[in-house]
């Protein structure tokens, strides 16, 4: 008993994701990688910025001052409006993608997310994105555990066994 | 020799290498990266995901139902029909790219990536984006050591000194 | 004074960033978290390859060749001239990025290079891609440290607490 304040018991290993992007393919690799860490008893935080605030966003139409709004009418929707990185026309390629993911039985973004946060996976927005982009915490889900800044992000870097970004 | 066994020779440094994406400029890096590991002794995995199935298929159609054959239309083409990130329009980066590859005899992707085979390189196709975009193994070339799963992939990363993600 | 030779002083944690892309934001994270890094005491190397050139890139026309020129007036301008990954058209993405980033008092590339660098962050140029590109090192700023290859990026990530690609 006396050694385990020595050598913690919270000494899980950890894997940090960072998460810029916004595209399907990519949130949905960022997801996937998270759920197996946290499936195989890892400690995961995910961290999201830039196009990747979509997945963490609610349904809802954000920005204040008029290049805020402009962005938040260009990039309309939630998670489930992730188009893949490559035939956004029309929507084509996210049509396609969520059609063939369906007949295979394959989670969507929004399972994904729910499945990794049932497994413990920690969620944080970039503060310094949500500021410029103008989406507040309440626009935010709740499950996301804070915002974050990149003195955090480098401290779980340093901890992690792995990271990847997106 | 009785020491080998406790600290075993297969105790190469290892590296993990995700490519989700089919563009020539990180195909590039990322077999080049491969490479330099492999030559620096290192045991190294590449996993294909997505669009960087591409870096594995042969030039062969892919796709059995509507939405797979549409991709398989679309993504037509094996490895010497990647494209660069930009100027993808009429084929003009691609085109581009390669006479500028060429004339400073700079190797092209079909040879880096034979070059990181030779080298020991380890190539796996992700399991499930080839059941989504209905890829069968057969389309893939013969080396390619096994499809894997996300599990795979996390414990590869776990023990490797590094991970890089394209 | 004598263990320190021991402990070297010089045991500094490493950092190694890697970036293939020119895209505002993914340099936006690229610098913020080497600046994080190197805050944090961290010894921080960024190693820039393709597009991601732009970043340490004068403001000047390059390429002598005619594809190399025809990229070169493609990818004119310096680190200044960095559009989003989405919404490049006509370059409204970059205007409103600057607009929105100036309106929140947040650092632009230019500001956040020169923080890196002021910080000891050490960049690095790709010695393929500035020959590919046909971008002599005297068309880059004088702070880059040198060109680099595969080799000595494999070595760097090795040594690496962590690693990033952008």
């Amino acid at each position: 008993m006396v050694d385990t304040s020595e050598e913690p018991t919270a000494a899980k290993k950890k894997a940090t994701i960072f998460v810029i992007s916004g595209d399907f393919e990519k949130l949905f690799a960022a997801f996937s990688i998270a759920i197996g860490a946290a499936a195989s008893n890892m400690d995961v935080s995910m961290f999201f910025t830039f196009w990747g605030l979509r997945a963490l966003k609610k349904n809802e139409r954000t920005g204040k001052g008029l290049f805020a709004r402009m962005l938040g009418f260009l990039e309309a929707g939630d998670i489930n409006k992730a188009s893949p990185g490559k035939y956004k026309f029309l929507g084509l390629g996210r049509w396609m993608i969520k059609k063939m993911i369906k007949s295979k039985n394959v989670s969507d973004l929004a399972e994904l997310r729910r499945t990794a946060l049932e497994l413990g996976v920690k969620m944080y927005s970039c503060a310094t994105a949500m500021d410029v982009m103008e989406i507040p915490r309440e626009q935010l889900i709740d499950e996301v555990v804070d915002s974050a800044g990149v003195g955090w992000l480098v401290e779980q870097a340093q901890e992690s066994q792995f990271t990847y970004s997106f």
